[in-house]
């Protein structure tokens, strides 16, 4: 993973200070994967960062002290950080740290990704006899909302990782998927190709659903063969230097019939209206809408049970939500300059099959711009 | 992934109500979920079950109805369950059950999987004015314990998976370990070898680490090329039928110098020493021991800093942890017949480079039965 540059960290540090002060907290301890690589470039699967007003404290372990040795001494430092080794519990070395940095202060957390458990562990040994010694206090997204909108270095890689990924999309449609193959078997080629491609992992588990198999939206590949006549839904992801894409296409073995043509019709109608209101300032909830309304035309709404997107980044399922408005009435997220979410509406009918179509876009002044190309199936628009 | 009969979910749900009503609870929220797989047979990412006395509800969204429905007609159905079908959000879904089926009961819901959040959302929904409709009790590895000791299909799913994965590591160190290749590229190598041989996937990323990269204990695979006198350290797992297995090799580039022999031999005694302190009865940081005092007598107990070995079935970690005693006095595990667990001492000096041997054992009434079985490296063992 190529990492970021000492002035990245540093204005992703900043705005994250911003955003935590106006909360009226002395600082954030953060714990989700994610979020520590993104303001202090460590990989690790184990660490905490405790952000405060004027330093930045990176509590990790002895399987990652080289890893944080070195990056401490690169170019790609995070700025005025020390450096905790944790030598027994976590909770321990952080509760330790809070006590001496932040004394009677409210120091958020991430309630996210901390569990019920760690949380315990951490105020019993924050209990003093005349009450806590640090008030922790639970924070909800606070990283994540930065994290949706992606600087040039993170839309470099993703563009990159885009273009790979739809190579590997066309070779798979092209050489993968056969008649007589097993769902397994091309779900294994696919994942191989990312490989080949300069994929670090894979970033879900592949999904390759055949016949009616395909009308299950997360089916996993079974002993299934392609037969003639069968939809074949192809949806994976790959993982490039941290960043994650996804991608998904439905194509055909044979001749499709009428009734397959005409829905797979629709869900292009429904991808390209999605995409068409796409553009910066515009809600997500809109943006779900406008899939939805096409398929409504088909008659087809009812059969699209998932949201239209999702955010992509370290994450591949990350904020904006591209659905529908919540019932609990929160507020939808509206789309921003530089984020990047996937627009994937489907179609899923008992006895005939699924289609979804799935494309990455960066959300744009103007509209949206793809970073993954791959043709629709001629043989299924047609007609 | 084969699921269990109806009985075997009935005995393991049992053993649940058992521990349960031992804590004095009336029930318990499930959200892990390798959980949630285990007592029930359903592989979801996003489930709740709640296992009363009587009675399991089984809580999921609309992209598993279809796979609940199926499981529920099937000879493999969990016994007594009722599914509820979650159409918003999960804590309002389980909140309303829980409010339906245990008014004024306590509940047990597992601290180590649910988050902050989750449980904030939680408490708000049972909440009423004259407090909680449901009080929610922190709980700690009940299941995890059951899981702890495998049952004659999990074993039989191990033995099997550790078959494969032997067979998989033969052939890597024959063929896919060499000079001049990257750890990039032989990592991919292993983990095309790891799908052709039938497991699902990865069980984690797989660690090639050359020559001076072997001295970390969890490096990732980078752009280095194995060269004449290297160790090469491979480690990889993978997921059969849903249970993991994990195993780690070290060998060499060429000729290996007397220094790099005598710490191979260290390695292979320490696994030897540990392997042979298996048993029944035995408490989990006898066999660590074992293993530190091998090393100890080749003045290598310093440059061994993990431990011994862990817990193996669903999760790639999970109970007993074969390590020292805890500084926090937590009594160790001991072991019992029918848990798997790996063996995986290892030695790391700067400069040298790291040895680990890690195979995967059944402890049983009498020692310790080897799943995985390669042979170690003669070239490393002589002299």
């Amino acid at each position: 993973m190529p990492p970021f540059s000492t002035g990245r960290l540093s204005a992703r540090l900043e705005r994250t200070r911003k955003a935590v002060s106006s909360l009226g907290l002395g600082g954030l301890v953060v714990s989700h994967v994610p979020n520590v690589f993104y303001l202090s470039n460590l990989s690790a699967s184990s660490a905490f960062l405790v952000v405060t007003a004027s330093r930045l404290y990176l509590l990790t372990d002895f399987r990652y002290s080289a890893a944080v040795e070195s990056l401490l001494a690169s170019p790609s430092s995070p700025p005025d950080t020390t450096f905790v080794r944790v030598e027994g519990s976590y909770e321990e070395a952080l509760a330790a740290l809070l006590r001496s940095i932040a004394p009677g202060e409210p120091m958020g957390f991430e309630a996210a990704s901390m569990t019920v458990r760690q949380h315990r562990w951490l105020t019993s040994r924050l209990d003093t006899a005349s009450g806590p010694a640090v008030a922790l206090v639970p924070t909800d997204g606070v990283v994540e909302r930065l994290r949706a909108v992606k600087d040039d270095d993170e839309l470099a890689v993703m563009r990159e990782a885009g273009t790979r990924l739809s190579e590997v999309a066309a070779d798979v449609l092209r050489d993968v998927v056969r008649k007589g193959r097993s769902e397994r078997e091309m779900a294994a080629d696919v994942d191989t190709r990312l490989r080949a491609a300069g994929f670090e992992r894979n970033a879900f588990d592949t999904i390759v659903a055949t016949g009616p198999t395909s009308a299950l939206p997360h089916a996993h590949p079974g002993a299934r063969r392609a037969e003639d006549g069968d939809l074949v839904l192809v949806d994976f992801g790959g993982v490039f230097e941290g960043y994650c894409v996804d991608l998904t296409r439905t194509t055909v073995i044979g001749q499709p019939s009428p009734e397959v043509r005409r829905m797979y019709r629709a869900v292009a109608d429904a991808q390209d209206a999605a995409m068409a209101a796409v553009r910066e300032g515009v809600g997500a909830d809109v943006v779900d809408g406008a899939a939805r309304e096409a398929l409504a035309r088909y008659g087809l709404a009812e059969t699209f049970g998932h949201s239209t997107g999702h955010g992509l980044g370290l994450e591949v399922h990350e904020e904006p939500r591209v659905g529908r408005r919540r019932a609990d009435g929160a507020e939808p997220w509206c789309l921003a300059a530089g984020m990047v979410v996937t627009i994937e509406p489907g179609a899923y009918v008992t006895g005939l099959g699924g289609v979804r179509l799935e494309d990455d876009v960066i959300v744009t002044g103007t509209g949206a711009s793809s970073i993954t190309d791959v043709p629709r199936d001629p043989r299924l628009l047609d007609g």
